[in-house]
Formats: C-alpha cells, structure tokens, sequence
C-alpha cells in the first residue's frame, strides 16, 4: 500500500508526523514523502524534512496524507500540487486531511458538497470553498477522512486504522505509542477555552500568520457574538 | 533560549515533533536540531530531517530535547552523542526527554538515582541503568523532565511550558495545536490495553527491534505475573 505524505514549504510537523507515527506501522505501509520539487522541505517552525518522491514517481498512491499550515494560502494557490492531488484522487483508496489540509481538496476541486472538519480557526474559510464543515475531531466522506487542528491527527489515524484493518491493530499501535493523553490543562478546543482564550491567541497568532485578516475576521466574529 | 533538539539514526519521530510543536510556539525559542554529524538522520519509519547542527556549533543549550527509539540501544553507545549530552548538561537549565531518550541521560551517567518515565516496554532498562523509574506520564525531577512513550512528549511539553512560561501560554498553545484529543479506543497504556493486547504487540515488536531479547524477557515476565 502506497502512502503518500505530502511536504510543501511552511507545513505543520505535527499535523504530518501525528498520523505518519501510526499509519507506518501497518504491515502493509510503503511510506513516501511527497513534494513538488526534489528538494528539503522547511515546516513552519523550522523542522526540515526530505521528501523521498515528486509527482513524476508517485503518481498512484492508494492513500494520501495533506497537513495543514499556520500560513495555509500557499498551498491552495500551489499548481503543480494540485495538479498531482487530483491525479492522486482517481488512484487512491483514501485522500485524508489534518488541520487546514483540507482546504488542499476543496482548492483542487475535490471536496464540493462533501463533510469534513478542520483546525477550529479555518472553519469559515473551508465553508466558504463549497465544503459542509463539521466541528467534530475525526469526519469520514468516503474517500475522504478529515481530522481537527494539528494533534488531531493521531485520532484521524487510529479510526482509519480501525476502518481498514480493524480494532486490534489500532489497539495495538494505540499502545504501541502509549497514547493515553493526559493534557495538563483543558483547553483544546475553543469550547473549553472560552472567549477570552480564544481571542488571546488568535490575537497573537495574527502576527505571524500568512491571512491577517482572516484572524481579524474571526476575531470580530467572536466579538459580535458575546 | 537555545533549544536543542536531538536527533539520531532510528529516532522515533512522534517523541520529538510533539515537544517541537509544543516548544517552538514559546516566544523566546531559538529552534535548533542537533545530530553528531552534519548529514540527514532517518527516523525509525522513514522520515528523514536535516540538523541545523552538531556539537561544534551548539555546545551551550539551555534546553535538551532527547526522544526515543524503536530500537533504543543505538543512542546508549554513540559515544559522540553521550559527550555532547554530557557538555549540554553544563549549561542546560532544562534536560528532558520522551520515551526511551531518558535512557540517553542514563546512558551518559547523569540520570543515576533519579527519578524519570519511559515508554512502558522499557521500563526495566531504565531502572536496571540505576534509575528511579515511575511509571507517571510525566515526571519533573530537575533539572530533568521526562515523558512516557511516543504520544506523552506532548503532555510532557506542556507541562514544562506551564512550568517555565505559565499556564496561560501552555493553554493558548494547547488551543492553537487543537489539543483535545478523542482517542477511538481506551487502549493507551499497558494497565489499560489488558494482558493480551501487550503480549501480542510486544510479539509483534520483537521481530522488529534491534533488542528481540530485552523483548522476550518482557513477555516472560508477563507471562509469569499471570
């Protein structure tokens, strides 16, 4: 089973590297790094990986994994990924999507009218790209399987697990990477953050973000709303 | 504030890109990757990152980012490495480490009568190495701070950004990184998965491992507390 991992400049690691941990230990995984271009891949934070792959040798995967960014405009507007997306779509069982990687499919087309979820600060954008948003952790739209913001990843890639081999081997691999979180606080979705949260950080991520004034968007959004 | 995050042949990459996303959203990070040479280093699954640096160019860190491996042994004789750590221990404030990475600490002669966690499977290395070895998600014995196995480096970061920074930046990253996770089955930590599960996928482990006798060892004593 070929699975391809997408890089493309300014990619959230974590958003990647989250379902990667688990989809890789499928007895069957061939894991591939896909980008554009042959060449070292930045993540927004710094991390900088090595894709082992580029269109031209990965044209068929059976699955595909697309992070998201906390700059997320540069890969909708990138040609040549698109391109390549949409070819992967006749090819692959699974198209799946972390954080704003969603917005990757709906750009190439793909994602019109069908049920997906996304990071909680992207919503509005990816419903204004014709796709119906849901605020849930994990979305399955056959062929499509969406997960939240960036750590949500990992549920996304333990229900598919669960979906094509079944639960033991999710189980197995859930134990496997100990994941039995215990977050020291409860804060991990703006529900339970609450307003004053959720526009402090919105605020802050404002000044390094690629969209502005999309954050300043939400953020009058929020404020009408109170 | 320096942080060094180190990466070497086999590293696992989940225990490292946790803490990574965690730890680069504080204000004051300086992101670093270290290995003891300067060339790509491929994670255990096939990711391949490329270090910013080696012991030359950042001998004074002020943190220490040190994950685990699927096969652990590796680290615990890469002599380079084990200087380097030793150096780094000078000026660190902070020594930290997911999954069998606190093994690395050991290994170098600095975690000796301390307590720390590890991944479950490896739990007796640790304290046969002389180490007080908890079985808590998250242990802060300073200057060393340690996560359970994989998935805790994340638990294990926030933490340690409550503790250096305060709750109110461990919150906010908490939110930007959708930090509210719904795992699809309870099967997370040994004591949770069952006698079974853990027997089956250290069975499963062991042909992959550079250690399948350190594995065997675990099922025997498994089998025997039954």
């Amino acid at each position: 089973m070929e699975i391809a991992f997408v890089v493309y400049d300014a990619f959230t690691a974590l958003d990647l590297v989250g379902p990667y941990e688990v989809i890789a230990a499928w007895p069957t995984a061939h894991v591939r790094f896909l980008a554009t271009e042959q060449r070292p891949v930045r993540a927004d934070s710094g991390l900088t990986v090595v894709p082992t792959d580029t269109p031209a040798s990965l044209p068929r995967p059976d699955l595909v994994v697309i992070p998201g960014s906390s700059r997320p405009f540069g890969p909708l507007q990138d040609q040549a990924l698109l391109d390549w997306v949409r070819q992967a779509a006749q090819s692959a069982t699974w198209l799946t999507s972390v954080c704003t990687g969603a917005g990757v499919y709906a750009a190439a087309g793909l994602l019109g009218g069908r049920r997906a979820t996304t990071h909680w600060a992207f919503r509005e954008v990816l419903a204004s790209m014709g796709v119906d948003v849901s605020s849930e952790r994990v979305v399955i739209d056959e062929p499509f399987v969406s997960g939240a913001g960036v750590s949500a990843g990992i549920d996304m890639a333990l229900t598919l697990t669960a979906r094509i081999h079944g639960a033991d081997l999710a189980r197995s691999i859930q134990l496997m990477i100990e994941y039995d979180p215990q977050p020291p606080f409860d804060a991990g979705s703006p529900e339970k953050a609450g307003h004053e949260l959720v526009a402090a950080t919105l605020a802050q991520f404002a000044a390094s973000t690629d969209t502005p004034d999309l954050v300043q968007a939400t953020l009058d959004r929020l404020a009408a709303s109170r």
